[in-house]
């Protein structure tokens, strides 16, 4: 690869993340108009192959709840979900609705979120890199007004059907969780893959869950800076693999995907930086994957149709999912 | 059937929804602590039936974009999705990131949005009889501070994988769009599955979509009171049927899924007093089905592998969706 | 005054805008780091006059009630208040907060609102001119990412207590309201003061509420488009009067001061563009002015103590307030 | 006073609170209608003694900022608010407003906040004592789809001036802030205000602010479990003064105004119980008094024209304020 990994003084950094994000760039791969990126690569046949692939009718969400307990801390305007009823059931229960007649009753409520907050596709409208986004559309398309002129989430609706590949990374290296810090390198996503035999290679336009056991483990014993902290998870090394592959989205179960602290020198999510803007890459965030995990451990079966669509909030750039693992 | 349909005076309409109720109530059949209702009928079998209708590998999202333009008028407290930036592509332009290195930049956003103020599921909580919501819990356990404590739809975070069959009444009665009134009856429904041919048969643990024309005619002609007003739906006499094969969903193109106004005297939504509550029956509202119904019609085949997460959010008496039709 | 004030050609407006701008621009006047604007007029020496102008002991809100039957109609992202329950008396009358000791039941509330939806304070922030807001900061000091980082509303939050004084123009041209496009101009205002009287003598540091009737009218009436629509206001030349009175706010029962449509060819709000950016005055919206009217009307004294402070939302551009006259 | 202070059995503390309800409470003491409280202490005359008060022509802010620097945890639903901008400068400065003319530029923004999490005053539905809320009215009447239809915050828009008075008991007692657990007795405020002079006496009608010192102590050293948490405060016995004084109103920098622990066995906020729904007292939480207590003690006059209207949110059972002390 040539990339150095640790310690670079600042400007080798710039020059680093600069070089990988024009090596690993598909813009106009798709057309000087695309807007769905690495999506592309699932064609029907992938779906088709995708369906082929429930065998127990097994089906397991991979979002973690959307409510208070959440991870976020308001940092970055990123708060937990705040739920509130607009109606009850206890206004049924005291008469309050009783201009609805023979005893119908209705609760209804409102949310206010982060799109990003929990269970969450980065759009590619999320990140950009010297001023530009995916496929070269200038950052100023995403504005207050309108939010994502270009890139918008809704712009995927239909996208996130596809063969998914569960890698545990965590049960690879017999631990319940990588620890904050860890590089999760090329070499050992390939040794993962390996252990995990036919079920777990990976091909183009698949959809990839890395496991690092961090959500769970977190999740448990309190949440403290799970989001935006120290985190285990991939090394900028892996930006080869991602581009080689040609897969479609990689998910992890941590808030950044990305091995925090970063590797290079003075950076902040440069892996980020190549993926998203440049490669054109979708990115999937706090996936809940430790029951889903269990279930592969236990029939030695890591791939299974994966359904996890975005909501098509117009001009997002992200969303909230449930995403589906259908075995 | 042996229930009347037009014009009855209020006591007769009180009595009839009550025994209806009643007669397709139930309570019990999957335990005494069960939030899952009809997804009960969804078996493993079901789902590797579903996953086998996958013959082109086409996907079709049934979502409405969730922004400003949608059908809400703030009735009761629904209005349309609020989407606001919290840092956007002209903050990274403007050189406001600039403590982010090496020309990284970010966008993220927030929503507030009714949870059933577009395409939507309704929760087992959402509706009450009498008091009671279903499996008999009290209206009561549906409260301001803790929004649904039972039958909250993160009970049904992977409920909603299963075969789906789309029933194009519209097509099938040769308009655009179904009236604001006409009710689809339980002979209509027959007709038009007959019409429809072998794919379009009902079984137990399917989730049948029924297209009224209604959500695509208003989109184009203006939404009026597409939410909340007149409409066309399913008739009160349906559901008996609803009942006897044992679907696990029913979803529609409009607002509310019955005939509006309704045909009981002095009623509101008695068919959601006798799905919701009594019969456990998932009931999914202004699902976007004229590009399905253009496919379906396209190779007369009218079922697919369907899958439909809603955001588990703790506690919500609904949730939106973003329904995915896998041909 | 030499402002041309008709269906000049854009070119024409711009240079007449840009003029104006230039000629009543006071940054500096203050000093470089000032954000309180015309609001450094209010002396204590203005507050004690304006404490000693309460005769009677009557407290007048001068408030639009804020909930869903406020005029917005979600243009432009401004929609009418969201107001959710947290929790609710029903929820304490159902026994749900029986956690709660010997008795004890609370309700508690949440709000989702624009700051500028209702009875609102423009700040400093609000807008810009060529690129620059008030005192010359830059138009990018206003971020998606912090919100006015100068220039925030936060900024003023003990500056609107005042003289105010009410100029009555409906009833000064014996109507209930002014129609649209009627433009106010400055030999009007001059007129209406005459015609009031001493104690509508405008001086510095004075807060002044301009009446056209057109909230009450359409209020009675349905709002129709009273937000962002046309309506009846202030004359592009009364910017010199503005200017040279030194008054320290400007307030209006209308949604946006000026005359609209604007009288400038292809202009948007002009005035605005003079007064906030370059004069730093402050501007009021949507005041309820018909209340303080008649008892002004009553007994012929216009003017009382002032006290409007906005909510110090920090990085705000604008604020909700419940301003409060004091006879 | 009679009213035992520690350690109470349970089924005691149950008995002295509703004694003291029962012993304080006003209902109907202004008509069967009445929602104002003790708001009604606050005479024509009262408003003409305060305004009188102002001697130097300073204003003082008794806000605390509301932003996400606040000190809400999310505790029962209480988040800091979340501003979030629907347009800024950062798109002017982009371009992306070029819709607009002539170099017109605008910024937006909106809010979401509990309307209690910050400086502000309950309404009289926020509290229950036995299922009625003040005057009687049951607490069936504030609900999900209403809020308060009787004693919402909107039925005192006007009634928040009248004389202030700083009651500085941290100062008093020669501290910087009193700590938690410290119970604020009526001897105590009565020494104190002898201490503090003629300036500090009480009558009918006036609103009383209470400083222990807590809030600024907290916001310099983190705030901890401010929000909800141990705290100085009134003590339960404070109740006779507060009725027969006959105030308007009581504010304290802290977050519940009682003392907590409480003092009474098994009790939670007992005195709020007797002040809100029986009392109909006005209460205030959150003030932020270190500014204005150090005026005061320059001075020695503590007693100000006080202005604090809440937002007439509709239906709100209690409101966001920016307390103005005007001296």
């Amino acid at each position: 690869m040539g990339i150095r990994q640790v310690n670079e003084p600042e400007e080798d950094t710039a020059q680093t993340v600069h070089a990988a994000a024009e090596r690993y760039r598909n813009w106009g791969r798709w057309g000087p108009d695309d807007q769905r990126g690495t999506l592309n690569f699932i064609t029907p046949d992938k779906v088709l192959e995708a369906a082929s692939l429930v065998r127990r009718g097994d089906v397991v969400s991979l979002a973690l709840p959307f409510d208070a307990t959440g991870p976020q801390t308001g940092e970055l305007g990123r708060v937990n979900p705040l739920h509130t009823m607009t109606f009850t059931g206890t206004d049924a229960a005291a008469g309050v609705q009783d201009f609805l007649p023979h005893g119908f009753g209705a609760a209804d409520d409102t949310i206010t979120m982060p799109l990003q907050c929990g269970t969450q596709w980065d759009g590619l409208s999320h990140i950009f890199d010297r001023g530009r986004m995916w496929n070269g559309y200038p950052a100023t398309d995403v504005t207050g007004l309108d939010g994502a002129r270009r890139n918008g989430i809704e712009q995927v609706a239909d996208g996130f059907v596809s063969r998914g590949v569960l890698l545990d990374l965590a049960r690879h290296c017999g631990l319940s969780s990588l620890d904050p810090g860890f590089a999760i390198t090329e070499r050992l996503l390939l040794e993962c893959i390996d252990a995990q035999g036919e079920s777990a290679r990976i091909g183009r336009g698949d959809i990839v869950l890395v496991r690092t056991g961090f959500l769970g483990a977190r999740r448990r014993d309190g949440w403290g800076d799970y989001a935006g902290g120290d985190a285990p998870g991939l090394s900028f090394d892996t930006a080869d693999w991602l581009y080689r592959t040609e897969i479609a989205a990689i998910a992890t179960d941590t808030w950044g995907v990305e091995v925090r602290p970063n590797e290079l020198a003075d950076s902040f999510q440069p892996l980020h930086q190549v993926m998203v803007p440049n490669m054109g890459l979708f990115v999937g965030e706090i996936f809940a994957l430790d029951d889903l995990a269990a279930r592969c451990a236990g029939d030695g079966v890591y791939d299974f149709l994966f359904v996890a669509p975005p909501l098509p909030v117009t001009g997002a750039v992200g969303s909230p999912a449930n995403p589906q693992a259908i075995r």
